[in-house]
């Protein structure tokens, strides 16, 4: 199978545009591994809802799913939102950008008053 | 109008999910301001199609059109995507963890070899 390039990219970001996915996620960076029925307490909705998100998550491969016993254990994969993250990353250069120029400013804006009570002392 | 807070976060992660959206949001890293025309170029797919993707890119405040003339700029608004690598950062950690364990290896290993070296030599 020819998997296209961005395809990954795609199944990782769209597991992460669901904020009950985005909480499914967090919970899990919390709790390593979890049953599926401690995973789906919290939320306001029903256990097939529970288990439809991580079978997107599991298409996606941020989750992975093993039976233990009579329970279903959910574990956090966390590997691909690394490539979704450095995907991001090109853009820290505007952020750190305007830090530095945040920095600068507050560094004129000392200088200046140093300026002025200098002044002021002579 | 009250936002749920989530809802940045939805649609900057929903903007991305398209390659062709992010081949736009790359492109615009490189051009700082660009016009429409210039922008499709380079894609398989009609202007009207590339001016769906980039009020997809607006709506989530990725983009910023402005009219000049006869042309319309379109230019890159990074800020949103500062949460969703802040989101994804909390996931840092296994990932470094991760190269903390192949670093322990390789160093385990390198002494290994330079005892076995060592015994050799004696």
């Amino acid at each position: 199978m020819v998997k296209s390039p961005g395809s990954q990219l795609d199944r990782t970001f769209a597991a992460l545009v669901d904020p009950t996915r985005r909480a499914i996620l967090m919970r899990l960076e919390q709790e390593g591994s979890i049953s599926v029925g401690e995973l789906a307490r919290p939320f306001a909705i029903k256990l097939p809802a529970v288990m439809k998100h991580l079978d997107v998550l599991g298409a996606a491969g941020l989750v992975t799913r093993s039976k233990q016993g009579r329970t279903v254990a959910v574990r956090l994969a966390p590997d691909p939102m690394k490539e979704a993250m450095d995907w991001l990353r090109r853009y820290e250069r505007f952020w750190s950008a305007r830090l530095d120029r945040l920095v600068a400013y507050a560094e004129a804006q000392e200088a200046k008053a140093g300026t002025m009570k200098a002044q002021e002392d002579a």
